[in-house]
């Protein structure tokens, strides 16, 4: 190894019959000769692993895409496992990836009250960022959070405004800090104004939810005039059951979704948002990560939501 | 390693302590025993890379969720890499899976025609498959393939006999087959129908590409009358500038688009399309997988891609 390690390096005291050997072997392996020597002298294996837990949301394959990229530009490569939502499953890839000695962590865990995750993540000591999770470890671990309070507050003061009384969210999984934060945002607008009810149903983040929530909120006895379709999974199932019903926005009803689709802005009408920028989220968690493995203490960054109205938001039917 | 395995298999002829002693490092490493005592068994490692080009395409998404099930229901773990669209990361990811000792590889590459990748893949023994690309390895590594043929056919020929005679494919990148085969589809059909002229731009799978091809065909001497987006990303390219112009579809332009997006069908009017189901894909990439990994000999399965009308195409305007 040190004879390896002074190769690359170039030191002088290397015999030329050495010297070719070691490059041999090494671009036998198809090693980057600059790459391994970092890797010789740190102990590092320049890549970082990413938990995901579910990438066919196109939200999650935006926030990869924008930590691959920085990640990349600081000489990282990114692997990336998918939990398919479930809990077991974020811990076996956490004990996958600490086997096969990854740097760091980037995690967007199913489940943050898995007592396994907390096991295989208590039993590592590999820096890692989580995206917008909460694990009770404020202060220890880095966390790149959305500020979904900004953009819900401003979404239902909105409907309000508009003269809406009963304002359904169907909501992905309670288990995850996105659905608390919009949850309790909503409580809290309808809390400020007597006479408001918000509708509340959360379960998967998965169209089935979506469109079952949904008829059976619209087929209630007090069916809400305004639905946030909470993750663009679930806005599928929802706007499944409007066109069912022949449903039209916003005349039968008002439509909000949160987490922008590339094609929701072509719609008739154009969808009402809560956006956020996942590719930017996945940056700033990648910086977060490589302060960390650089030697840094451990930092919290919140990120904006927005609300963008659409003309899929009306006055409420007389 | 021997006592390790023989611990792990239940062999009568281990000490207690030594059972113990082994028990707790596994425990310690965070290895399930079932799966240690076949790793060094098999000397494998139980784990499949999957070579992507573009995670942020949903298609992609679809696919590796596909795969990553059907692997997970044989014991195996798959660890995902993303080149974005770059043909040199390819290749050093594909380096990168070798080095973390995968056992296979699911391949869906940027670039047929990169040097640098068929380098990468002839130093390596992994068994792979290929999903709907073309390495000129015919019989040699698996794959599955998408019949794109029998798609594009049908929604040029639905398009002939509506009346349109300018039609046009504003396509991906031509180093991977999909973008290939739709090419030679379209020409294929026009060549059949005298009058009929085939208007062909390729470029990169992206809303920018998207957009500025459709700038440009509509802008021309002889606009097209119908247009064929070829993938998901291109789409939303062709609707910003169709939607930058007013146009309304079919009025002012017919409109079909490659590989289904789950908000389409929702559209007004609802998008025609070519469609596939990229999430059986990934299941019969990961099967393919599996039959070599189990010694099995290189197979090709082709399925199908089915055109699915929609009210986006209509006759040309007189």
């Amino acid at each position: 190894m040190s004879s390896v390690s002074r190769v690359l390096s170039g030191h002088p005291d290397v015999s030329a019959p050495m010297r070719d050997r070691v490059m041999a072997a090494v671009e036998e392996l198809g090693y980057e000769p600059n790459l391994l020597a970092q890797m010789l002298r740190r102990g590092a294996t320049q890549t970082v692993g990413f938990v995901v837990g579910d990438i066919s949301n196109p939200l999650l394959a935006q926030i990869a895409l924008g930590a691959e990229v920085a990640l990349r530009a600081a000489g990282y490569a990114m692997l990336l496992t998918n939990s398919v939502n479930d809990a077991h499953l974020d811990a076996t890839h956490i004990r996958l990836l600490q086997q096969r000695r990854v740097d760091g962590l980037l995690l967007s865990v199913s489940d943050e009250t898995s007592q396994e995750t907390a096991e295989a993540l208590a039993k590592t000591t590999i820096p890692s960022v989580l995206i917008d999770r909460d694990l009770g470890t404020d202060g220890q671990q880095s966390a790149v959070l959305s500020d979904h309070a900004a953009g819900v507050t401003a979404a239902v003061e909105r409907l309000v405004r508009l003269g809406h009384r009963r304002i359904a969210l169907v909501a992905g999984s309670p288990h995850v800090r996105p659905t608390r934060e919009r949850i309790a945002a909503l409580e809290d607008v309808v809390e400020a104004h007597p006479g408001v009810f918000a509708q509340v149903r959360s379960g998967a983040f998965t169209e089935a939810h979506g469109g079952a929530a949904t008829r059976e909120l619209l087929g209630g006895r007090k069916p809400p005039t305004a639905i946030i379709a909470g993750g663009n999974q679930i806005l599928v199932g929802v706007l499944g059951e409007l066109a069912a019903r022949k449903w039209r926005l916003p005349r039968d009803v008002s439509l909000i979704t949160c987490d922008d689709v590339p094609l929701a802005k072509f719609f008739t009408p154009p969808l009402a948002m809560i956006g956020r920028d996942p590719y930017e989220m996945g940056s700033v968690a990648a910086r977060l990560l490589l302060n960390r493995l650089g030697g840094g203490d451990p930092e919290t960054v919140t990120m904006p939501t927005t609300f963008i109205t659409g003309a899929s938001c009306g006055a409420p039917r007389k």
